[in-house]
């Protein structure tokens, strides 16, 4: 049975100017790989309702599960939550379990819990919350869709929640064999072997070092003996 | 007038595995930033022909510039051109040009000059070579899609032929300003400031260090008396 699926949204005009550097998408994508999910696909939209409305749509219609980062704070620019609710038809409002974490953290920060901050409870009918243990403000389930912040380490935070509720696949193993020639070098008896385990994937990634160059290719698949056996076969064929 | 717009497109199971953290999508948002571009949306797909045909189609009907980065080597698994030439109706074929330059070059590297390597010449018809001082093998621009090498220094390098040729707008000045407090705290009058300077984007970056709160205001445009102005009205509004 093949691995279930997965897409990220990544949702920020910080990332798109070039301000950050998204870390989520690296940070998930090996997530996911240990947990046996397979990610196909992540977008990076701005800060724009429709690009997001259509982004979560066309995601949430291809893949199993969609993951979501960015745009779940208090400003003006946070407008993940009733994107989201547009996306799927729902209405958005103050939820009372969210306002009420929320409510009980600001009064224990002795800050002020004000109309910005309020709007962190804001949510769409019938999602569930996700935990927030570093900042409070929770994330949320709907559909196939998790919808978490963008603070790094918030992010983190939020995905340890929601990785164990899903359904993973075989993990995804993986060997990698360095060759110390040029990667044209060996493109060919590559390409026969790829064909011939078909059921691993092969991936080639030259590099360049003291002015010589090099590859590491990186075979990956779910049954440990066929890495063996695609392992054995490469060095046989690559190391003369 | 509005500023051109761009995408992005990331080819390569690498970066999806997790096993690779792209560094080119930030690179490039940089650079566009600086060249008065605006960059809209990234996707990062895997190696699959119909996936990056799909997502070439999407991003150049709805951009005025797409870049692309992975997939041009000698390997089984670099299959950007085909999917290219593809998306667009065009054969792909040995362009002489290209094979002429690889030929030279692996001669004076006393390297094979193989089947495989030859495969780097394969390039749409009607595309135009972009100039790769890294390593010989050139990207191609086809339409408005501008396909370059996965590898950093090779897509720097190629960005940096490809971005004179096109038309920038107004590159995009920014401020910063930051508040030492919560950003629950300020987003009432903030997003009353960015409803009032309409023609600027304003974010809003919160941080934690040394266990306290705050945020950095990011105010972007074109126009730098604008920026002063909003500036001067957050100063006010903000630092109290």
């Amino acid at each position: 049975m093949p691995n279930p699926t997965a897409a990220m949204l990544v949702i920020g005009d910080e990332i798109l100017s070039g301000r950050t550097r998204d870390a989520n998408m690296h940070y998930l994508a090996g997530q996911l790989t240990e947990a046996g999910i397979d990610l196909k696909e992540v977008r990076v939209v701005s800060d724009d309702h429709n690009q997001i409305v259509d982004a979560v749509r066309a995601l949430s219609a291809g893949y199993d599960t969609v993951f979501t980062s960015g745009g779940i704070g208090p400003t003006h620019d946070d407008i993940t939550a009733d994107a989201i609710g547009a996306a799927f038809g729902k209405h958005v409002g103050i939820r009372q379990d969210a306002y009420d974490l929320l409510a009980a953290h600001y009064a224990t920060q002795e800050l002020d819990f004000n109309d910005a901050r309020k709007r962190m409870a804001r949510i769409p009918d019938d999602a569930c919350l996700i935990d927030n243990p570093v900042s409070v403000a929770p994330g949320f389930s709907l559909e196939n869709v998790h919808v978490m912040a963008g603070v790094p380490s918030v992010f983190k935070a939020m995905v340890a929640s929601v990785l164990p509720t899903l359904n993973g696949g075989s993990p995804l193993i993986s060997e990698t064999l360095r060759i110390d020639r040029g990667e044209g070098d060996i493109a060919t008896p590559l390409g026969e072997i790829a064909q011939e385990f078909s059921d691993l994937s092969f991936g080639c990634y030259p590099f360049q070092q003291n002015g010589q160059f090099g590859a590491n290719i990186v075979v990956r698949g779910t049954v440990a003996d066929r890495l063996d056996q695609a392992l054995t076969r490469l060095k046989s064929a690559l190391l003369v």
